[in-house]
């Protein structure tokens, strides 16, 4: 079977039917099935609908509440806490930051944490919110599986705890930042697996702190933090903020939803909104951003190297390309995806129409 | 010449009569002293006194302001901009990091900017501030000059931008992380030259992207961030959200101050202060925080481990010996500093009384 490409509204609208034969309500279907399509259409494909057989299985085995109520359950002016009601993370982190930017509209800026929320996809789908309304949006999550030990140990008490930043720039693309605090994600662990291929030296160790290169023994290591003690540092912190200061789960208390349908996550967001207007003019600050872009850009470069690329520049490329040209859906995802539309008795995603 | 140790009233005395000397008004002079002496006291030596003959050069030689209208340019509920009037960057950002308190105190987070700062010694210092509230900080700087390119290129466009963040615990020491978003910082490169020791791989490249181990051919080469493009991505917004959003130097406006001791280096700084009261209640956020240390700490270990550290707990540790023992000053750094004395007219540091 070959790949096949799909529009963009041909997913959404797949992925809502899907995610409204498994109880969610017409509105909130739409709502995750447009930011799942996103995260497919900039590239994010470990974070789109590759995710809909899991979340359809979590949420039939009554792991997610299908009627939250999500709702403001601290606030002060520049801050507030919603309580996510176990619903889809997706609603609670858009719920999230349209509260941020409205805040950060009269404050300068606004910080917005979530408890009893979900894993709500990649992080710059929020932090990118904020660059319509000509802000900068900073995320952080506390990852749902447990991934990294603390620095020389083995308990696996810290997650790829991901950053995710989005600036605005004027002629130039905004620059959006998304990155886990590991080198790398788990995702890329298992697509190696799946394509019979060794890792590089520095993605995973061993029990022992040896080097562990094949990706089909992943059980038996752990993922390594960036700049090592520093990524750590770095995963524990985002963790702090986006998980303990929510009254969400960190440490041992992070649910594995790989291999737990039906427990309460209490997963931890936040989302953080800053207003370049509470610093000085917006058209200046975006231009000296393009500036930037293009010093960068035009950067002498190491022999071999073609060119420098600004961090969410090629997403950018590819989103453009894949709204032209349809979104790619591997062989192997089309068939589990074809399998759950039968089992939902929904249309497959190929007979889908837009 | 032996090392000698010094208390740290002892060495603020010295520093401050040095300040004053070159013409800081004595209530400025006192400051800066105590929190350069804080640095050496927390064991962040390359960033406390080893600065001062530098630090003086630069006033004397009218690159720093010594009377400056440090003063509020844009101010929202929860955001403030600081004209720094090229003032000691530790007067700028004490004063920054005051104001955020005082307005995370009302907003439940506050984020205030500099611009027309200067060099303010380790990013932990100021996120420190926070603690003593109960609150979280988290600082962001402008590096003082750039080491680092854009990933794959030659241009040096970017700086060790680094990062702090302090937040509270109950009954344990709190979490405190200062990192350079590179590898290694600057001066560890310089203290492996000084020892005649190579540098381990991953440190530095050269212009062809090779490894590069000689310390002293580091005029030849680059830093490299921490984890590849991920370290890149992270000084960029970094240097974004403290430089550019504040209308201070970025990029290849940033003045190397250690080869130019008059231009105005327009160095900007961020804090951002968040106030766990706005997310719950604060004593239980600090023993949640307690819980997640000693798991941290009690984690099973690599064999040969002999202790899992926290971030921040090191330099602790470091804080209450020097308390303890006085902070010992390197023979060749007292030498400098004798030679200063000397120069200014002021009494060495052996014979400051504190």
């Amino acid at each position: 079977m070959p790949d096949i490409t799909v529009s963009v509204l041909q997913l959404q609208r797949y992925i809502c039917t899907s995610l409204q034969a498994v109880g969610l309500p017409a509105a909130d279907a739409l709502t995750v099935a447009q930011l799942m399509a996103e995260a497919d259409l900039q590239g994010s494909d470990g974070h789109g609908v590759i995710r809909l057989p899991q979340y359809s299985r979590r949420i039939l085995a009554g792991g997610v509440n299908t009627q939250p109520n999500i709702r403001i359950e601290q606030e002060r002016a520049a801050t507030a806490l919603l309580h996510g009601d176990n619903g889809m993370g997706h609603l609670v982190m858009k719920r999230a930051t349209e509260l941020a930017i409205q805040k950060a509209r009269h404050c300068g800026m606004a910080w917005v944490g979530s408890h009893f929320s979900n894993h709500a996809g990649p992080a710059s789908l929020y932090a990118r919110m904020a660059l319509e309304h000509d802000m900068i949006g900073l995320y952080f999550a506390v990852g749902n599986a447990n991934h990294l030990p603390p620095w020389g140990g083995l308990d696996m008490l810290l997650s790829t705890n991901p950053i995710a930043a989005a600036i605005p720039a004027a002629e130039e693309s905004p620059i959006v930042l998304d990155m886990a605090t590991t080198v790398a994600a788990y995702g890329k662990v298992k697509a190696k697996a799946q394509r019979g291929e060794m890792m590089p030296e520095g993605w995973m160790m061993d029990r022992q702190g040896r080097p562990l290169l094949d990706p089909k023994r992943s059980e038996e290591g752990f993922l390594l933090p960036i700049g090592g003690y520093k990524g750590y540092g770095l995963s524990l912190v985002v963790g702090l903020l986006a998980g303990t200061l929510n009254g969400a789960a960190m440490g041992k208390d992070v649910i594995d939803f790989n291999h737990d349908d039906n427990s309460v996550t209490n997963t931890g967001q936040a989302i953080a909104i800053l207003d370049p207007a509470a610093f000085g003019d917006v058209n200046h600050f975006k231009r000296q951003v393009d500036v930037l872009i293009r010093d960068i850009r035009g950067s002498e470069r190491i022999p071999g190297v073609e060119r420098i690329w600004l961090p969410g520049e090629q997403s950018q490329a590819r989103r453009s390309a894949y709204l032209r040209d349809g979104i790619p859906i591997p062989a192997g995802l089309l068939q589990t995806l074809d399998k759950l539309a039968e089992q939902l008795k929904v249309p497959a995603l190929r007979d889908t129409t837009p």
